[in-house]
């Protein structure tokens, strides 16, 4: 109920974990003190967590550096072999898995096709059972090694229950997606969705790491905020915080499938950004009516090349997300806005300069002053990537936790 | 920088020490057991956070309670006279002051009119220092005991050096308010704005107490939404967040004077209503064209009389801030949504009714089963209370610092 309340020095020494952790990934090797100058906590603090880290075989000691006039410091590093984790990206019409090492280096990859109408979730599931085989054999990682799986799946999802309440796709209800994996994968399961594990990335690897309040804009086929706040995700009271692709932005405008109209999402989502070009220019060779991902492509090809029609859409389009970015600048007043998913890669700069601009004429001056406007910096698949951390959070939440059924970590852990 | 960089052990306990006292405020008398269960810390970490503000004075034991079995257990309870906070409403026509006790009863209250015109800073803080040596010498309380005033003034503050970074009313900017202040009044100051000083009353005396994530919306001439998430406010990087009234709800919509168009405030604030008014019915009598006060009134009049055009301007009213209100539900998943302020107030449940149905449909169903959507409990000025609140935050920060030039707290805390 209230949440404040159940607040304890357990979650805030997992927050902790997390953060200590976070800085030793992004610069090892690191000295116990360099970690309480960059973290705020206190050596002693330090100096207990990085020793449970080093117990759990995450980290490792890789010798001292001197320190001007007084002892040699210690200096600590990820275990990069101390174990696996594995990273499901659920999507419409694929599967993508990754396993990484705990530096969250892709060791190895698999992808499986899903055919239209291959929607029932027993489908769904032997397709990720036998994509994360693959990978653990390619990887041929011992079983014993892999920490935890983590599983995005659109839509709302219970992470308590391991729930996929509602996946607006395949029309899903509370489908017990995770229990329903567990027969096939013995590994600690993790559920969320794509649009907090895109926001988890940010924050443990790419530019909402170390800020203070990010948001991370996913613009997809559908588009949604990752809400970021003083260095860990809001996810709201029933874990839907984000629906930001279903904010209105023209009241009385575009039907949206969500039953309201003039939703963010009716303009910058793939399927709005083809409204726009065929609003603008229905004959234009640029729109492949049923594909979105040529669409999009023929669209960052044509900015390339200077078509007028091209550069047109992407400045309706960054209108229009201009003007919705500048509300969650006003309301949220965060440090950076991240663009994340594949409509914001393909586009690219020129969206991203547009954008700028937009954002510039909407946003009120001083917290549009306080905010740097980026392009993820994630090389691979965000979502892989934050659904992957999601596991690696279950893990460190497990930490001193009693052994589940002689397992040293539970099957399954809330998040 | 870093926000979570910066959350220390300090902030920790700052955070549990204002969490206890809230709880006894809002249940006195009450045993250590009791509160560890309503907060979730353990009986060691609240025996610790009792004691010190047992020594502070701002708490008394009052007994023993019977245990089954056990021990009587000692029981605290708020030590209403054991300081005195008073808060500051400095509005665009007056400044409003209340003095109260510990247990936050007002004791004393004061206030001013002021001129239009009589907008310069050196006049305001004429106004504030007759007013809250009025409220000393009425309630009778020594100096000594005053233990902070909160100041609210509309706009953009700096907590931190409180200044007066805009205020749009009077067109004034980096105005040093405290320091200016300072010269009149001997007690800590501390700065902020009405929205925040709204949503601080709500989480400690209101519909926010206990709950996990909370929206206070403030309805009045300007409009905003105070973000209570976690239990704590969130404040954004640079102290600007909540600007929900200058977020688009229409497209190229209404001029607002912000500089963009469509802005939340330009509907649903007092001159936005008093638009609605106009545009439905120009000859209305209901509208008092130089009067924002006298209108509301004269609506909430002509609603409580069935009066069919208020009643319509009251609908209208009610479908711009419902689809408002469920892009905060959308976008932030809150467990409950506040309304606020002196237009709240005075349209009051006619407006709340029409706002709920509103709010129906428009939100997704899932964040909006999750969200209650309330008008505020408080039976007195939010302003004045929040601002309050802010003086006994900056007391309670206090704790453990060392007395700085002989004073038991600096004369100014970071809030
Ligand atoms: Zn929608
Ligand atoms: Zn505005």
């Amino acid at each position: 109920m209230a949440k404040q309340a159940k607040r304890t020095s357990r979650d805030i020494r997992t927050a902790n974990r997390y953060e200590v952790l976070r800085q030793i990934i992004a610069a090892s090797p690191t000295s116990r003190q360099e970690l309480a100058a960059a973290t705020g906590l206190s050596l002693a603090t330090v100096a207990t967590l990085v020793g449970e880290l080093l117990d759990l075989g995450m980290l490792t000691e890789v010798g001292f550096e001197d320190s001007a006039g007084g002892r040699p410091r210690g200096l600590v590093a990820v275990n990069a072999s101390g174990g696996a984790l594995i990273g499901v990206d659920i999507a419409e019409t694929y599967v993508r898995v990754e396993l990484f090492d705990l530096a969250l280096n892709v060791l190895a990859r698999a992808a499986e096709d899903m055919r239209p109408g291959e929607s029932r979730p027993e489908q769904v599931v032997g397709h990720v059972a036998a994509a994360v085989g693959s990978v653990v054999a390619q990887a041929g990682v011992e079983g014993a090694r892999v920490l935890g799986v983590g599983v995005s799946v659109p839509g709302q999802v219970d992470r308590d229950t391991g729930i996929s309440e509602y996946a607006p796709n395949w029309d899903w209800h509370d489908v017990p997606l995770l229990d329903l994996l567990a027969e096939h994968i013995a590994y600690p399961l993790h559920l969320d969705n794509p649009l907090r594990a895109c926001a988890v990335a940010e924050l443990w690897f790419g530019a909402a790491r170390g800020r203070g309040d990010a948001v991370v804009v996913n613009l997809g086929t559908g588009v949604g905020a990752g809400l970021a706040l003083g260095g860990g995700l809001h996810r709201g009271v029933s874990n839907s915080a984000g629906e930001w692709g279903h904010t209105t932005l023209v009241l009385d405008g575009r039907p949206c499938h969500c039953g309201n109209h003039g939703c963010v999402e009716t303009y910058v989502g793939a399927p709005g950004i083809m409204r726009n070009l065929r609003e603008s220019s229905p004959q234009s060779p640029l729109l492949h009516p049923d594909d979105q991902t040529a669409t999009i492509d023929a669209l960052s090809r044509g900015v390339a090349a200077g078509d007028p029609v091209a550069l047109q859409v992407v400045r309706d389009t960054a209108r229009y997300l201009g003007a919705s970015i500048a509300d969650l600048i006003n309301l949220l007043n965060p440090e950076v806005v991240v663009l994340s998913s594949w409509v914001a890669a393909a586009l690219g700069e020129p969206l991203l300069r547009e954008v700028r601009e937009a954002v510039a004429r909407h946003a009120l001056r001083r917290p549009l002053a306080a905010t740097e406007i980026v392009l993820s910096p994630i090389p691979t698949d965000p979502v892989c990537l934050g659904a992957a951390t999601f596991a690696l959070e279950g893990a460190l939440n497990a930490v001193g936790q009693k052994p589940v059924g002689g397992r040293a970590v539970p099957r399954r852990t809330a998040l």
